[in-house]
């Protein structure tokens, strides 16, 4: 799994239309996405067809069970990147490497309160005004994936 | 209108959502929001409750008839930059500055022909693997705001 240049994971995502746009992204920059379940809609190859998301085919992806799951397949822990507000450090405090792992919680609830506890050190916020809550998951995933590939030196359309 | 930190410039876009999305992304950064028409789709109180844009109330946004009356507007021509796939130049190759015209297409025409001639010099690409056409319309904002954001040195959370 070290080899994927980045690993984009969602945590129990709830809105369809994220996961796409969120899809497109990584086919864009060769990243692998993770979902950990539970998901809040299915992916179903109907689901996909109807929502247009042709791109999917290209999609390097996996459905995991639990959080205890996704942890056992990618075991690089210490290069865990997770995104909240609830975060001391901004995304650009940090040195992304390839192979990072970049989590984003559930669009309404976010992460549960023992992430931010146990991986504090770890959580990172986007800076935004307080006007607004958070900014759209995909955007997000867009805003730190393409900050990462920047520092990593990776140019996706060279791949 | 110097004195907006970013002005974002959605030409003629066609998709509410995507509108919807980068003007949350727009009152985040504190960066005004630029319509050219014609639009797919009207922005009424209404529309807008309907999809939940509670914080549209926040944002400097503005709608201008056509190009020509954006240009008589935002007179610094020599700082609009056009992001699209036919560019030669990424997004990473220029210096942005405070006050800057970011300017997208509409999500399925793109820009006119003549804008990829007459603009050459100040088209950008976001760098993308070939199996995507492009990224989602806010990711391709959310995406080239932050970076321009984070080079200026701005971090939106301190305005």
């Amino acid at each position: 799994m070290k080899n994927n240049v980045l690993n984009i994971v969602l945590f129990q995502p709830e809105i369809p239309h994220n996961t796409g746009a969120v899809g497109r992204t990584c086919v864009g920059l060769g990243a692998k996405l993770w979902i950990v379940r539970p998901m809040g809609f299915q992916i179903t190859d109907r689901n996909l067809k109807r929502a247009g998301l042709d791109y999917w085919q290209y999609l390097d992806w996996e459905i995991v069970e639990n959080w205890a799951a996704l942890r056992e397949k990618l075991p690089q822990w210490d290069r865990y990147f997770y995104f909240t507000k609830k975060a001391k450090y901004s995304y650009l405090d940090v040195a992304f490497q390839a192979g990072d792992v970049l989590v984003y919680g559930s669009e309404t609830q976010g992460f549960p309160d023992l992430f931010h506890e146990e991986y504090a050190e770890q959580c990172l916020r986007i800076p935004i005004r307080p006007q607004i809550r958070s900014l759209n998951l995909s955007v997000s995933v867009g805003v730190s994936a393409f900050e990462a590939m920047r520092q990593i030196g990776h140019s996706a359309d060279m791949q």
